[in-house]
């Protein structure tokens, strides 16, 4: 549902663009395009389906930093998307369980629940997100969903927390809850900017340098794809509308995106578009994190999505439009939870 | 210099033990007792020889928390020192880059300048063990401290946070800077707990339970190894003084302690005992995290040290003694900083 209300705004960013051809003239009407194209994040990502409440988001914010739920007890939520490197493990692919290699880059965790989930758009929702990677090769390990059950069972502390955060079930400890709990948590990583107070009308929120920025990302196209309020994240998109992207990347794997997903040829190197909210604090970039560098990053964009070549001016004002978007981190997502304790790996 | 202080108050316990041959007798002699064989925390853990400066503990911080400096930039010292887990990963024995078996259980880094360092004692100062953490194939993988500098000096936010650590050095970047930095940081990480409450005169502080498992943690003789400011981690001893460990923890390899760094046979079996501080939170025990829960360690260490059966009663009132050792994580251990950004990966 969200998902539809991203497209919505995303086809009306490409409408507005369309029907307005003039450049941003002044510092007035540059906010009141921002303000069309973008919108400020809200407080949290709760929806009518996928609620929060204090006790879910507190269970689920336990079992983000939990190791013991995979295969080797060793690896959580948390590996990957690590509080001090803005909920990435900044590694071009990540490394799972058993030093098994991911195929693509960890995208921050971030605000996720606004976005299209997983670069090729397989999961439905962040709770299925984590219902998928309990229970994946590389994330998890663990052979199904009842092992991973019976891994916190064997937890003390554990069955009160559940039965506080799902408190009219008889058995609350599934694996159903431990996604619900864990996506309340996700919905609450909120990232409030200096781009978003920018939208609420205080222009001088974004640097000159920002705002030269952002009038560059609008009216070079850049917008076409990143817009809405994850500035991103709400469609998909080809990787390399004009030129094959692993020729600016220099990427060594060709990656087929979507197609792999849909097996529909006009999905062939699609992608879900990535919000940049934080992406100055997100390094590697794209999909298989082949880019290092953020400026590298942008030049790259502009020219296999547009066919455009930035000046060394033109990519320093987009990056300082970008770092506009690097958003406070919540404090219960910097702050670690104290988790029950208890061994559950067995007697060696 | 920390450590032969801790020995001598190890000594001076056994003293106290051997002059002492009545029992408590009433509270206000328990707490003498107590405050002969203990003492409270220090605020923090410097010495002459390793001064902390704020500017060298919180970059030591942000190096804790960087997985960046090992092989796969994988894993930091908090993959195996998490603070969700107060300190340690909950497992019998860490797992470390590359999946590498680590061959002993990782102990908490909370309060451990205070102790000798390491199950066998074979590193000099929490600044000496990070120095070989940094190059250990288990721990880093990498291959010299060189090939670990390197790493820091491609994540551009570091120069400044060494430059502000270590104002009058040249180049600070180094290994040793780095160590000196994370020990900086480490010895900040002291855990006040209600038994420093009642050693400093606030008798309940402890409940009435753990009052009595005092006593008998006094009087049953495991005091003898367990006192000091670390309730433990100031002296060696051979563990299964009266009985073979294996026999009583099932371990299925037999360690032979520091005997295998020191090749004297008098060191056979034997480890550094360890602090007791946060022992309720820091399950499996031993060097082999061999038992998994605190009751069962109880047990085990009563009958092999000291050929006594503890009755349900006797475990049930020490464990609750120990549980007082749990203490207030600090906010600079449990909240976590934003690292430099960066990918020092090379493209894929």
């Amino acid at each position: 549902m969200v998902n539809v209300y991203l497209f919505a705004v995303g086809t009306a960013s490409v409408l507005a663009i369309s029907l307005t051809t003039t450049v941003a003239e002044d510092e007035a009407d540059l906010l009141k395009r921002a303000q069309e194209l973008f919108e400020p994040l809200p407080k949290e990502m709760a929806t009518p389906e996928f609620p929060i409440t204090r006790e879910r988001a507190d269970l689920g914010r336990q079992l983000f930093f939990d190791p013991r739920m995979t295969v080797d007890a060793n690896m959580s939520c948390a590996s990957c998307h690590q509080p001090a490197l803005y909920g990435t493990d900044a590694l071009p692919t990540s490394i799972g369980v058993k030093g098994r290699p991911h195929p693509r880059n960890a995208p921050t965790n971030l605000n996720a629940a606004l976005n299209i989930i997983h670069w090729r758009g397989d999961r439905e929702s962040v709770e299925d997100q984590v219902i998928k990677a309990l229970v994946s090769p590389i994330t998890s390990g663990q052979p199904d969903l009842k092992a991973v059950e019976d891994r916190l069972g064997r937890i003390p502390g554990y069955a009160s927390l559940f039965k506080a955060a799902f408190a009219d079930e008889a058995n609350p400890m599934t694996a159903q809850n431990i996604a619900k709990a864990i996506g309340a948590y996700e919905r609450t990583l909120v990232t409030p900017s200096p781009f978003d107070s920018y939208l609420k009308g205080k222009s001088d929120a974004l640097s000159a340098t920002g705002r030269a920025g952002l009038k560059k990302f609008i009216n070079t196209g850049c917008v076409m794809c990143h817009s809405g309020v994850g500035v991103g994240g709400g469609m998909y998109q080809k990787f390399g509308v004009v030129e094959d992207y692993w020729l600016a990347t220099g990427s060594t794997t060709i990656d087929k995106g979507r197609f792999d997903v849909t097996k529909d040829p006009t999905d062939l190197y699609v992608f879900r578009v990535p919000s940049l909210r934080n992406v100055a604090m997100t390094a590697p970039y794209f999909h298989d994190g082949s880019v290092p560098t953020l400026p590298e990053a942008v030049k790259v964009m502009a020219r296999v999505q547009l066919g455009v070549t930035l000046s060394d001016t033109d990519v320093r004002e987009i990056v300082a439009f970008l770092e506009s978007l690097t958003g406070d981190l919540p404090s219960n997502f910097t702050t670690v939870p104290t988790l029950p304790s208890g061994s559950i790996v067995p007697k060696q």
